[in-house]
């Protein structure tokens, strides 16, 4: 028979089985901070209706999607998780409670290029509160703060939340007489990061802005200091304008609100530069900064948006949500080492049996696992080496050897793989060594420095 | 403009949010279980090229699958877990330790026809466990102990894994002079719950086998009592056939090791009359029945194989593995009411702040959802009226009022929703009574009577 090949599709992620183990630790890790928040999680299909998920139309997500027919059916694969959200928001509306709170950890699919760390199948990681008319802005505070501490829960402590309102920047331009310039003037500053003060103020002159104002803009804009300082800063300009004094009210409840989700101060702080591209965001807008390596982006992004579904109903559905993608953010911190191995293999414990009969070593392992402790046991006619080749293999810290020996006594050989140790021990004390180990360890995912 | 109306594929579950948690409960207890032997999780992608899923080739399979072009690559969904399996353990042979368990619970795509219970996305939950060219049969008394123990997890008791051996199924042909039959033969037993002994006699004979073997063979394979006394019957023909006695031996180790594995014997029996249609069984195979309906069918079945990658490498990969359709189960436990939804809501409590300024109730949620309580605090500008009935539509166990008084008093309200009771209690107090109501809640999920 001719053999195929066996190959995985370029731009799809397929882990080794340690660095699985660790994957899922952050998706359960992630999962818990949600559902404790109160959050209903949400599976929607991976394949939807063309219609449906092409409905907005247009632009570089069309020809980006996986899209074929299955019979008479145009099918497209889901390239986000907003758009199947706005859909189920749409056909349960009347069976929801609102604020509707959801979050959901799934699969989404772009034929983008190819490249290194550049993903066609990831998981996307979402959260967000949709609001029936209205929705206050103190969801605005605790999507954030949920955000703060799904990172914090994986040991991901080094990241700031950069926090800004659309309402300032759009109220800001109307202040300064250029309401007119504010879609391309937005665009302009969302990359001033990107291209610096000199270039920003250069292209808002070429989209006919003046010099002055373009300046004026920059010099607030890019003000920087403590959360407090650029409240006080912004408001001195409160009083001419409701959309930006609205903004600037925002601000400061977002901040203030954080602190009462219990967000730390060192993992968020406002910075008026940024504004998100995206047209549809109306408030707060946010972007993470991953702080040992900025240069990769955004981590985390999102904001306030006033109409989820216009496209599926004639509800307003005011929302804010933020989004991680997960894929890549794994594959950034693998590729870095800041993944912490060292303290999750497969198993905690290894039985591995010495005599003929297995049942011994079985019903022992049997015993050991309802202690809540990961047991393995080895079950193959091997000579002894391939037994300590498996277990070096797969990485357990322990191994316990049931030999005749052992059996008679009642007492079993416990070996510590990292020292070499070897100690005779009852199966109670056993199950207490083995239970200490595990306490001691860190259960921080991601470690840095 | 034109609304497009939201709907969902036909065929493809999407769950109101309270089936959902539900849902993810049970996927998560599996997880947990499988976790629990050492097993790796592994996630392979949902697209692989054609060439790969479909190197088998022929039959239904490639009549149902989703598959299309994008670019010049040609792709399918994956219909299983099994052939990404396959490409996983060839494509990283030198990598892993043998034997390879792992554990999958994904999305897998069948173009089925449309029809009640069926679905064309559907969540397979699979573990298997693969060896390098030779595999202890005990690995098949582990498999189905694994998943004993997955289905008492969930609460869902009332199940009998059935247990039978190929080789003992075509040593009994050979040992009736009938193996040039054994393929139809196999075929025709495996109907025997279906189409009843009479109907298998006959078909037998039209398939050339003599009218006295074909109800000798009947006579023995529809033989029932316990294990031991199958076991018994069996064993009065050993000595006759290799192939025979050694399906009579492995069925005896697979029960003797299910008990050491901590099975509980009322969830496993010998069951000579089930064959499994799947070619590529060679030894141990399983069938679970859900005893409050057995009319639905086999919830978990699978088997032992000889060569799992036959298609991508010459490395011999034996192993057992067992399946469960998770979609088409919740479905049915859904449906039949099985699923206990009176003890998970999506929140153990909520805060209802009283208070125009809502800092205070959102210090005081942060303070009770820090001590493992999930807690939503209510952030809308709303009459009391819509308040309580948000309460009301999440389901939520206890609220709590945080009004000007309890600020002053350092006492919050905290009514129990079910009883309509109220009390005033320090946030200690509040936090050790919401503590020892989910304590007091039932851990099952499914509820059979």
């Amino acid at each position: 028979m001719d053999l195929v090949k066996p190959t995985t599709l370029p731009g799809f992620m397929e882990l080794d089985p340690k660095s699985q183990i660790m994957f899922d630790k952050i998706k359960r890790k992630m999962e818990d901070v949600f559902r404790s928040y109160g959050f209903y999680p949400i599976d929607s299909p991976i394949l939807e209706r063309s219609e449906i998920l092409l409905a907005k139309g247009g632009g570089e997500t069309e020809k980006q999607v996986y899209r074929f027919n299955k019979g008479d059916t145009d099918i497209t694969m889901r390239y986000d998780l907003t758009v199947p959200l706005a859909k189920y928001v749409s056909m349960n509306y009347p069976q929801l409670a609102f604020p509707f709170k959801r979050y959901q950890i799934g699969k989404v699919y772009r034929g983008e290029k190819s490249q290194k760390g550049r993903f066609r199948e990831f998981y996307q990681c979402d959260i967000d509160i949709i609001g029936s008319n209205q929705l206050s802005v103190l969801n605005e505070a605790e999507i954030p703060s949920i955000m703060c501490e799904v990172f914090n829960s994986i040991g991901l402590h080094e990241f700031v939340i950069r926090i800004n309102n659309r309402k300032f920047l759009n109220g800001l331009f109307e202040l300064k007489g250029i309401a007119n310039h504010k879609t391309e003037a937005l665009r302009t500053i969302d990359k001033l990061e990107k291209i610096g003060e000199d270039n920003v103020i250069v292209t808002l002159i070429e989209q006919g802005i003046n010099e002055k104002v373009a300046k004026e803009i920059l010099a607030i804009l890019s003000f920087s200091g403590s959360n407090d300082e650029i409240i006080q800063e912004i408001s001195k300009l409160l009083g001419q304008n409701d959309l930006y004094d609205q903004g600037v009210d925002e601000l400061k409840s977002v901040i203030r609100y954080m602190k009462a989700f219990g967000a730390d101060e060192d993992n968020y702080k406002i910075d008026l530069s940024i504004a998100r591209g995206l047209d549809y965001y109306t408030g707060t807008v946010y972007e993470t900064t991953f702080l040992p390596k900025p240069e990769i982006g955004s981590i985390c992004s999102g904001g306030r948006y006033d109409e989820l579904a216009s496209h599926f109903t004639k509800e307003s559905l005011p929302g804010v949500g933020m989004s991680i993608g997960l894929t890549r953010l794994f594959y950034i911190l693998n590729e870095f080492g800041y993944i912490d191995k060292s303290n999750d293999g497969v198993a905690d414990v290894l039985i591995l049996p010495m005599t003929e009969d297995l049942s011994k070593a079985t019903e022992i392992s049997t015993l050991i696992r309802k202690q809540g402790i990961v047991t393995q046991v080895y079950l193959e006619d091997k000579k002894f080496k391939h037994k300590i080749t498996y277990a070096n293999k797969i990485e357990v810290p322990y191994v316990i050897f049931v030999g005749e020996e052992e059996i008679a006594t009642n007492m079993l050989s416990l070996k510590d793989m990292r020292t070499g140790e070897q100690v005779k021990l009852d199966l109670e004390s056993v199950i207490a060594q083995l239970k200490e180990n595990i306490r001691m360890r860190s259960t921080d995912i991601i470690k840095i420095s």
